[in-house]
C-alpha cells in the first residue's frame, strides 16, 4: 500500500546506511541507519557531548529536485520510524499507515516523508539498548538522559546529512507534537508548516505523576537489575507490561472502553469468582502489557518519559511560550481530540494562544472523537480533512506542484 | 475531637468482642470484634458458606433507648472502621473525622455512629489476611470472593448482634456508596435514609481496567508468591506501593494535582537529568505508595478491588437499576463531585434516574470541587451542608429529637 522505502537522493554512497542490522538482542531491523555527529559532537541538554552516534530512520516517496517537499514525522512515546509499513516485530501496519501513503494524506506520490527513531529509543537509534562504543555493552543506565529538545537537534543532523536544508512540514502526535513544537521553536528557519498535534506546551503534574507510576513499576521489578538488565541475561518483563497496562487506559477514554468493553466477559458466562480476566477489558489490558515487552525496552521507556516530563516550552523562553515563537515564519495547525484528557483541547489552546499573541499564522481544529488520546492514530476521517486541507493549502503557498 | 468508643447499649456481655487484638502481622488493633455468624452461616455470593467469622468495628456516640439513632458509615476501598479517632497504625485522623463528632454534620451527640471494617478487609474482619480457623494458619487466597452484597449481609449480621432492627441512616463514599445501595436494595426496610456519595451502579470498564493494572502490579511481585507471601515471611511490598500510586492519580484531579504540585521541583532549583524524584508530584506519589503498604495487605487488595468490579446492580436485577429499589420506602440523597472522574457526575445520576422511575423520595446534588474523587474526603463546606441538611430532615420524619 506505501511507497517502497527509498534511499534519498544525493546522499553519499557511503554513508547510506545499511539496508538492515542487527539489534543487540538478535531482532535483524530493516531500513536505514546512518551515524550522525562525527565530526562534531551532539551537545545535550543535560551537558553531555554524544559522538558519532546511530540514527533508525525510514523514508517513504522521493526526494524532488529542489528538495522541497520533505515532510518529516515525529513518532510518540512508544512509536517508531515503521511508520507505514509492516512492523518488522509484530508484523502490524505501520502506526500512521492510514495517513502516509500514495493518494493519502501524506501523499507520498507528492511529498517525501522521513521519520526516525528518537534519541533514546529502542529501534535502531542510539539509547540505553544500544552498544556504547565507549565499553562495547549496552549503555543501560550509563546512557545520557536526553530531552525532547536534544531528539529535534539530533534529528536536524539527520536533515544536514540527507541534504535537506528546509522542510516542507514537521508532524506528529502526542510526543510528537512537542517535538514539532521544539522544531519550530529551534529551527524556524528549516521549517515551513508545523502540525503538532493532541500534545502541549509543557507536561502537566498528571501526566508527570502517570510516567512515575510506569517507571517505579519498571524499577520494581528486580528483573530490571538496576538497570543492569542487558549485561546481566535478563529482562523486566513484569514491569515493564504492568508500565504500559497503566499508560494503555489513559490513551483511552472512559466512553471509548465502555463501547469496546463494557462490562462484557472474556469467553465465559459468568464471573469466576477469582482473579482471572473475568472481563473482556482485562484480558485486552493483560494482551496489551504482554505484547509490549516484544518490542520495547524498559530502559528506553524510562528516558523517553523522562524527556516528556522535562518538557516545558514556557520555562525555557522566560516563563512566557510566546517567546518560543516570536517572528516566527513558520504556519502551524493545532489539532486536538474531543475525548484526550492526557492532553486536552484546553492544553492544545494554550499553543494557539501563544501563537495568537505573536500573530504567527496559525489554524486549530477540536476534532470530535471518543477515541481518546489515541484519536490521532485513529482513522477519522475528519482528522485527515483537515490536516490534508492544511498541508494542501500549504503546498500551494510553499509552490510545491499538485 | 469525637466522642470516646462506646461499647454498644444492651449486647450480652460475653459477645462484647475484646477491646484490642492482634493481627497477623503482630499489630494491635484496638476497638470491638465480635464473632458473626456462629449459629448459621453467611452464604456468601460465591456459594462458599462463612461460619463464626470476625468483624471489628468501631462506635461512635450512644445508641438511644429505642435503638433508633443508629447511622452506619461504610468505608471505601482502603478505608477502615476507625473514621472519626487517631489510625492506630499512621496516627492520622479518622478518614471522616470531619464529618464524624460532637456537633458535626453525623453529630455524635444526636447520633450511634457504627463503622464496621468490610468483610474481605485486612484490620481485624475476616479477609485474606486474617486466620483460616480450619487450618490454623492465614487464609491468603483460599479466602472466598466477596462481593459488595457479601459485606452488607456481613454488616446485617452486626446490626442483629448490636439488636439494631433499623438504622436510621446508612452512608459512605465511593465503595461505600455501592454498600449503601446494596442496603437500600437488599435490605430496604432495615434503612430509614441512604446516601451514597461519589458512586455508581456499577463499576465502569475504565475503573475495572484501572483496578486490573493495581492487581497486576501486586501479582508481578515475586515476594507475591502466588499469594501465599504470608507463609513465606515475604511482602510483596513494591507491587502494592505501586498498585497504590496507580490508584492514587485516578482519586485526584487534573487541577487539584496542577494546583498542589505543578511543575515545581522538589527540594532542588534545576533537574537532574536523572530518575530521581525531581518534581514534587513524583515525591508526593512515592510517599503514598511507600506509606500504604505499612497499613494495607495485598492479597486484600485483591479482594477489595473485585468486589467493586463485580458491582452492577442492573446485572442482578434483570438489566434494570429501578428493579432494585422498586416500592422502596427508603429516603435517598445522592450526592456527587464535579472533578471525579472516578464516578463522575453522570454515573451517579443514573442512580437518581432509577429512583426517580420507582418514584423514590430522591435528593440529589452536585457539589463544586476540583478535589477528584477523594472529595468525599475533603473539608467541603456545601458538601458539608448537603449531607447535613439531608439528615436533620430525615432525623425530623424519623422523630428523632433535635
Amino acid at each position: 500500500m506505501t511507497a517502497p522505502s527509498t534511499p534519498p537522493a544525493g546522499q553519499p554512497e557511503s554513508q547510506t546506511a545499511k539496508q538492515q542490522d542487527r539489534r543487540t538482542d538478535g531482532i535483524i531491523l530493516p531500513g536505514h541507519r546512518v551515524q550522525l555527529a562525527r565530526t562534531e559532537p551532539l551537545h545535550l541538554d543535560c551537558g553531555v557531548e554524544l559522538s558519532d552516534f546511530t540514527t533508525a530512520y525510514q523514508t517513504y516517496g522521493t526526494l524532488n529536485a529542489d528538495r522541497s517537499n520533505a515532510i518529516l514525522v515525529c513518532h510518540a512515546l512508544t512509536g517508531d520510524q515503521f511508520a507505514a509499513e509492516p512492523h518488522p516485530i509484530t508484523g502490524k501496519n505501520g502506526w500512521w499507515d492510514m495517513m502516509i501513503g500514495p493518494g493519502k494524506t501524506l501523499d507520498t506520490e507528492r511529498y517525501f516523508v522521513i521519520c526516525a527513531n528518537i534519541l533514546g529509543g529502542c529501534m535502531g537509534t542510539a539509547g540505553p539498548r544500544e552498544i556504547n562504543p565507549a565499553t562495547g555493552r549496552p549503555w543501560s543506565l550509563d546512557f545520557p538522559v536526553i530531552t525532547i529538545g536534544d531528539m529535534v537537534r539530533a534529528q536536524a543532523l539527520l536533515l544536514d546529512h540527507l541534504e535537506i536544508e528546509k522542510l516542507f512540514a514537521v508532524t506528529g502526535g502526542s510526543m510528537g507534537g512537542m517535538q514539532v513544537l521544539e522544531w519550530a521553536s529551534l529551527f524556524p528557519e528549516r521549517v515551513f508548516a508545523a502540525m503538532p498535534i493532541a500534545c502541549a506546551v509543557r507536561h502537566s503534574s498528571q501526566n508527570i505523576a502517570l510516567h512515575e507510576v510506569g517507571r517505579q513499576a519498571i524499577m520494581a521489578d528486580p528483573d530490571w537489575c538496576g538497570g543492569d538488565y542487558l549485561n546481566q541475561g535478563k529482562r523486566p518483563h513484569r514491569g515493564l507490561a504492568v508500565a504500559r497496562m497503566a499508560a494503555h487506559i489513559s490513551y483511552l477514554s472512559e466512553k471509548a472502553m465502555h463501547r469496546k468493553f463494557g462490562r462484557r466477559l472474556q469467553n465465559r458466562r459468568s464471573v469466576t469468582y477469582g482473579f482471572d480476566a473475568d472481563f473482556q477489558v482485562e484480558s485486552y489490558l493483560r494482551h496489551q502489557g504482554i505484547t509490549f515487552v516484544d518490542r520495547f525496552d524498559a530502559n528506553s521507556y524510562l528516558y523517553v518519559t523522562r524527556a516528556m516530563d522535562y518538557f516545558d516550552l514556557a520555562e525555557k523562553h522566560g516563563g512566557v511560550v510566546a517567546n518560543a515563537f516570536r517572528d516566527t515564519p513558520v504556519r502551524f495547525c493545532i489539532i486536538s481530540f474531543t475525548s484526550d484528557w492526557l492532553f486536552p483541547t484546553e492544553e492544545n489552546r494554550e499553543i494557539v494562544h501563544a501563537l495568537n499573541a505573536v500573530a504567527a499564522n496559525v489554524s486549530f481544529a477540536e476534532i470530535e472523537s471518543d477515541g481518546g488520546h489515541d484519536s490521532f492514530l485513529l482513522d477519522k476521517p475528519e482528522f485527515r480533512r483537515v490536516l490534508g486541507g492544511f498541508l494542501n493549502g500549504a503546498a500551494q503557498h510553499r509552490g510545491l506542484p499538485t
